[in-house]
């Protein structure tokens, strides 16, 4: 496993840096952006906050704009952000913004001509933590966090995986993917017709019936342009009625679906992981 | 004085707002970038940081990636952040990076044929403030800031109007541009060649020459790729010692000349320029 780093910026007092490198899950090049605290600097390994953004972001949106890393050096915490899909000329892509590049929705892909490299799933547990863990000084202590089309990757992922995250949380996630149009578009294309294979890849759906819990945390905008249709926190939040989920959801009324919502609540939701990774 | 709202994001219980407006000054529409901290809200008169940014930047830069909501929203500050030059199918422009569109230097061109529109002094100096006071609930105590271009444009503007300003300070700013390549190519190409027009917008010698001084707050990163050739602080700083200005400069280990250097040290901007906004 060889990386190759494009750049590195000081930030308090830590590093902001982007890497490349092969993946052979995806089967393509891939870049991710790693910030890491002050603390590593003295030797110590830190935990890992895993940040999977929404539709066309790449690793960047969330390093420039959600105002994270005073939070993540005061608490000794590395963030890890990679792309939101398989990327390069030969990696399959669509014409709108809500499918293929761009637009990976962290499963893995049946269906061709996705399957080929679309196994954002696989990369997001296994393969990116391996090579972070290989390379970077970190603790093997992770949780997961996103936005929107990243949201519901985080949620999700960690339901799958209840004994790999320490603590799950979402800003403005799609919550029942399986019922929302963008949901639905991208899971016909990666995953096929069969709803049954959709259940394991919708939050509400896999809340609704867990047995095992891992500590969640969501935040909604209250003026998000997607919040009816796509985005649907009502439904995960009676989802953790049934199974009695330990959810704390708020929706904040005049906030959007932008990162000037999330910058104005990371804070929350690092301090929220840090009582988790730190335990 | 007709101004359109074009986004409003809520962003720390205050609004991030961005609006468009036709410049007298500039004979070009214009769009500006405001934050209104939650204060306001409450009917309180707030006080306003201008904000300048570099080249290639416009009102969007700042906004994004300084994360400098939260401070303002805590001190009660307004951020107003202006592009960097005048806009449009009918504005000269210049295939470089550094001159024309987005590289208006913060100065009124006599020289055509960018004498027509580039009127920035005179946009920041007066139109664009008389604009900002007649519309929102601020009040008439200003700062400035800025970053590179923007750092010389607010060193230099308040210098040139030290009635007008409570406070100055800047990033990374280009403090002898007459000397240095991008100052060099601005000052011939909007000024002329006489260099006796020149020595107006070059911070290091009003600095050299004040008798009012502002209060001034400079940083700038030691891995800066720009600091040998274009920006110069060590000027600035003899220049300050001549006239024994009060001018507190800082050269920070390992940072560069991005937005992860800004966003690092924004807070100490700003609770600078709070004690003297609000003194």
């Amino acid at each position: 496993m060889t990386i190759e780093n494009l750049s590195a910026n000081k930030s308090f007092g830590g590093w902001h840096k982007q890497y490349s490198h092969q993946s052979l899950t995806l089967n393509c090049s891939m870049r991710f952006a790693i910030y890491l605290p002050p603390q590593v600097s003295s030797g110590e390994k830190v935990p890992v906050l895993y940040w999977l953004s929404g539709l066309t972001c790449t690793d960047e949106n969330f390093m420039q704009k959600a105002a994270a890393q005073r939070i993540a050096a005061e608490l000794g915490i590395a963030i890890v952000a990679p792309d939101t899909s398989p990327r390069g000329e030969n990696v399959a892509d669509d014409e709108g913004y809500d499918l293929g590049q761009g637009a990976g929705f962290y499963v893995n892909a049946s269906q061709a001509p996705w399957d080929r490299h679309y196994k954002m799933y696989d990369y997001v547990v296994n393969e990116l933590p391996a090579l972070i863990e290989a390379t970077f000084p970190v603790s093997d202590r992770r949780a997961i966090s996103g936005h929107s089309m990243g949201g519901h990757g985080a949620l999700t992922i960690a339901m799958l995986n209840p004994q790999r995250y320490t603590s799950m949380s979402a800003f403005s996630p799609i919550c029942n993917p399986m019922t929302a149009p963008w949901g639905k578009k991208a899971f016909t294309a990666y995953l096929g017709k069969d709803k049954a294979t959709w259940k394991n890849h919708d939050a509400s759906e896999l809340m609704r019936q867990a047995t095992q819990f891992v500590p969640a945390k969501v935040d909604q905008g209250g003026a998000d342009d997607f919040l009816v249709e796509q985005l649907k926190p009502e439904v995960l939040e009676a989802a953790a009625k049934v199974s009695g989920y330990p959810l704390v959801l708020a929706i904040h009324e005049g906030y959007d679906h932008s990162y000037y919502f999330i910058s104005s609540f990371i804070e929350e939701h690092l301090r929220f992981h840090a009582t988790h990774l730190y335990k």
